[in-house]
């Protein structure tokens, strides 16, 4: 593991590294804030952070202002790369297939198979990369934007064990049901629909038994709303588990970065609360 | 002028407009924030930013994080781009000269000066736009970043009238001793360093007879800092005209916007006292 760049920032460092990733069978770039708390030698908690389609590890430290609110709470933030990347690994001439839109699933078709298994990247490889080399604590919570609010309450549907607690902005809710899911799974995983169901946060969170705090925020004027975002599913969903989910309307607001930076910091909040941070 | 976007934020709006102007003689963007009081009816005083060399309307805007303190404190930034732009307009095979690096004065030179007077379309005909089309006051404070500190404490410095404070990271400080600032004065200035040292923060301080506060935050480990920045110039500037100049230096703080974002509130803070917002 190399570090790449490091910038100090609200006395704490975000610094970005490539490593070797097993798991995905290419290089990946991650970035890490670790808050003053971290650098003066104490464990901290972590939340990882998914991005949207066509995002990198850096939208999120870059646009976010969310590293202000995880030095005073004490929380590292760690941003994932959307997919495998490089050279020798496929792509589509699309901004929502392939490198870039990874959808955090584990792809079973080919010419994906062979790098895209994002899903174990984000719920082993990663954690286990940062709990073995940074000052955390293995509490963990998870969050996510769009593609990436699919992949954190997904992951966290999945894997209540892992994290305390779960938040999304304009989450892709209900990919079964909308193009982007629709075309991804199909490209990734096939074309059995009862599979599909299984990185679906609607359907996950119907039939969830373990059951840890969740966060929605949804813009009213996000543009992807209808027809790819889906949140009355999610809601649904938790009506009929009984699911701790805070799904929020939010009007005027948007699907942009100018809408997370403007609730982060309740989410970050939020999720100290459950860590203890 | 046309709108081009807008973004919700924190309760109030990111826009980007469209306008011709006659000063630069081309198609010019800028964007600006009204914070919730503006959308409410109010008045509300104007902090401009200026940027630094290759930024657009959009770096401030994105990476800062300005808007939450903006939004708190009833305050509407306006950031300007940072040269003309276009087809048309005259550009060098560089970062630092041209498009992208117009330096805040009115070029004299060939063939710059036909397109290149960031200075009076900054001084003069952004904030009669402002001023004539947006809910604002005529309180006004101005900021800047790199070469945009040069431009925020050179135009304030000459015309002490208009802003009642200034402030800037990492600026310029002395570019008629510096390599950015003698390779851009030599282009769109000639060769008369007499008339160089009227865009000159720190010559222009020392013989300051108008004095409004002005706050300036450099970081330590700035690549820049030595061979380019100088606030040591701007220091001695201060001292010899007892200026009101608050220089602090941060150890371990970049040229970067991880920078700009870890200390914007307590700049917008500064100014906030002077606006008396």
């Amino acid at each position: 593991m190399e570090m790449i760049s490091q910038n100090k920032s609200f006395d704490g460092w975000h610094k970005q590294y490539r490593h070797r990733s097993e798991v995905l069978n290419c290089e990946m770039r991650f970035a890490i804030y670790l808050p003053p708390q971290a650098v003066q030698g104490q464990d901290v908690p972590v939340l990882y952070w998914l991005s949207g389609l066509t995002c990198s590890d850096e939208n999120f430290m870059q646009k976010a202002g969310a590293q202000r609110v995880a030095a005073d709470l004490g929380i590292a933030i760690v941003a994932a790369d959307t997919s495998p990347r490089g050279d020798g690994v496929a792509n589509a001439d699309q901004y929502d297939l392939g490198q870039g839109a990874g959808f955090y699933v584990n792809a079973t078709q080919q010419p994906w198979s062979k790098h895209y298994r994002m899903y174990d990247y984000i719920v082993s490889e990663l954690p286990a990369l940062i709990e073995a080399t940074f000052p955390v604590t293995s509490k963990r919570a998870i969050s996510g934007h769009s593609m990436g609010g699919h992949g954190a309450l997904t992951i966290a549907l999945k894997n209540p064990a892992m994290f305390s607690s779960v938040s999304a902005f304009s989450p892709i809710s209900n990919p079964v049901n909308c193009p982007w899911g629709q075309q991804a799974f199909t490209a990734y995983l096939g074309k059995d629909r009862e599979l599909w169901k299984q990185h679906d946060a609607s359907e996950l969170m119907k039939s969830a038994e373990v059951r840890i705090p969740a966060l929605v925020d949804q813009g009213e004027a996000d543009n992807f709303l209808v027809e790819q975002l889906k949140p009355e599913a999610l809601q649904a969903a938790a009506e009929a588990s009984d699911y701790p989910l805070r799904l929020r309307l939010h009007a005027g607001y948007d699907h942009s970065y100018y809408f997370i930076a403007s609730f982060i910091e309740e989410h970050l909040r939020f999720h100290a609360e459950y860590l203890g941070a």
